[in-house]
């Protein structure tokens, strides 16, 4: 088991025991990722770590992808193996023996959280989130430098964006450039293409369409993906074909000191609700407040999206290692959107962009 | 909404008032494609189909997704919205009303389990499987159709793999050349691509590595993926570098018996069971029992595995319109395996194979 792995299972245990818990569960997914660096495809058969708040973890696993683990961290653990027919839930509960309250990964599939459940009547189910994302939102030197490479990765993609953006073109036909771009400059997949035109634009989660691209044509850019070792790039610029009119560079600017801002108030002991509160007050004090319809960002790292987010509420104090985007958007229905995002680093007295490509409306 | 899914959706609600179920509460993926033609990359935030055994179906949304449900079956129902900050689930809850038997999909995340879990304090939640499968695992015409033409797909890239198969070549490369053809041919993309060389052919879960294909080696290859309507196609067939030596001319004789025995005892009335025991008796009485490390099957639709599962003590009776795999496989740890697949579909009088290369074992 690398050192890495170690360490981490470690802090889950003793943040586990902190919290009173018995023992955590972790299917496949970005947190076992996280743990042991296992990456699996979530099937069907359960697969899991089983890691007790005290005693020594063990791994579930059906027979037939046991190969899947050789060389992996928890080949060193008790590796439990089932076939089909077995009820591997029960073969899970047996092994964590008396256990009063466990935690689940949250993106446990409900085939296994109510397995778990009914396998385990004398235990009362939790998220394990509470205790991971106190690992995971504090990014170490090794993941810091991911971010950084899936930023550069990404900014390489925006800085070729504008070339695209041609009028008569159609959305799909710049994401198609785009998703080509994002694999060409490192990452494993584009997992994401948003290509937004005109009132699409408006529309904060449009992905691409068969829309022609006109002159004077607002366009939001957010693209990113997973480079080969799991950390997401995630980044958007709003483009403009042609020449910005009066009101949309009014918007902008007001969009663009919004996310300024925000990024500026961001240093270790701020909360995340005071980044939101940061970009929203200067968008409403312009009077665009009811055209801002989301919060200003999420964590990211294995995940796109992840703790912390950067929302009205949460009054998580930031620190060092923290990693979210800064997005502020505001949005016309039908007519048109923008929205600025980068990416930053939590650092001693403030924060760090892997994102540096310019923060201007650009026009193409 | 579409006459195809009013009917689902009142097929789903009959289902669940006759078991005794208030309601149903589906998260994006397969069931809620299905059940609703809605395609949406599951987010932390929940968007879920509430369909109450008695009265209007409704649909939660985050508001800032609200947009990607235009034109969609769910769009004529109650759309309930909600924003960052608000908790969804009470929100959900308070929709569902007094219900005391809900059914989730079995791919919510656990999440969403354990937040409606604490929503809904006097209803216990258990899985909608038991509903959903009786509908899913009978396919309707069209969705035949859908994986006929998977099953086309497929077979024009087998068509083509012999002659990938060169001594010299690593796997990866193979896999590379089969990952671009499966998308040439037709699919959204490929899903997974299997190229098991000599001794990583005995891991039925094997992907790809950078092993170099050698002469004589035994070369098992599984490869699929989702049309652009969602259905997938899933075949193996098992080549070899050259000429095959006598053990396995020997060992692969009775596996083609086997598959072909197991493709032979469907029909409508059978037990899944049965067909499992089909081909594992022939295995059995080959010698090879203790080779053939996994079930014979599992059913195939929206999902690369869904019900029905061809395995022991599955008593389900077959029906026309189920759709499921048949593939034995022998594997020896270490040395080499093989495998046959092909998707089959019950039909009146015994089954039609959507899969149609020859099953022989193939040199290159």
């Amino acid at each position: 088991m690398s050192s890495t792995v170690a360490a981490r299972l470690e802090r889950a245990r003793a943040a586990a025991r902190q919290a009173g818990l018995d023992a955590l569960v972790v299917t496949p997914g970005p947190d076992l990722q996280y743990l042991t660096g296992v990456v699996k495809h979530s099937h069907e058969r359960l697969s899991a770590l089983l890691l007790p708040a005290e005693g020594d973890p063990s791994f579930v696993v059906p027979t037939l992808e046991r190969p899947g683990l050789d060389g992996s961290a928890v080949e060193t653990m008790d590796v439990l193996t089932w076939t089909d027919g077995v009820d591997p839930h029960a073969l899970a509960a047996s092994q964590l023996g008396d256990v009063r309250r466990v935690a689940v990964a949250s993106d446990m599939p409900a085939l296994h959280v109510l397995g778990l459940r009914d396998a385990l009547p004398g235990a009362t189910l939790e998220l394990a989130t509470p205790i991971l994302r106190q690992l995971r939102m504090r990014k170490d030197a090794e993941e810091i430098t991911s971010l950084r490479q899936a930023g550069a990765a990404i900014d390489d993609v925006h800085a070729r964006v504008p070339g695209w953006l041609v009028p008569g073109r159609t959305e799909a036909e710049v994401g198609a450039d785009i998703t080509r771009a994002i694999v060409e400059a490192g990452h494993a997949e584009a997992a994401f293409v948003i290509v937004g035109s005109g009132p699409n634009g408006a529309s904060p989660h449009h992905e691409v369409s068969d829309r022609v691209l006109q002159t004077g044509d607002v366009v939001v850019v957010d693209i990113g993906g997973p480079l080969p070792d799991g950390y997401n790039s995630d980044s958007t610029r709003t483009y403009v074909v042609g020449e910005p009119d009066a009101e949309v560079r009014e918007v902008y600017a007001v969009l663009q000191r919004a996310q300024a801002a925000a990024v500026d108030a961001v240093r270790p002991g701020a909360t995340a609700a005071s980044i939101d509160e940061a970009a929203r007050a200067i968008i409403r004090d312009a009077g665009y407040g009811e055209f801002f319809v989301h919060r200003t960002g999420h964590g990211i790292g294995l995940e796109v999206h992840e703790e912390p987010y950067i929302v009205d509420g949460n009054d998580l104090p930031l620190e060092p290692g923290m990693a979210f985007s800064v997005e502020p958007g505001i949005y016309f229905p039908g007519r048109w959107g923008a929205r600025i995002e980068d990416i930053v680093v939590v650092t001693d007295a403030g924060c760090e962009s892997v994102n540096q490509r310019p923060h201007d409306l650009q026009s193409c």
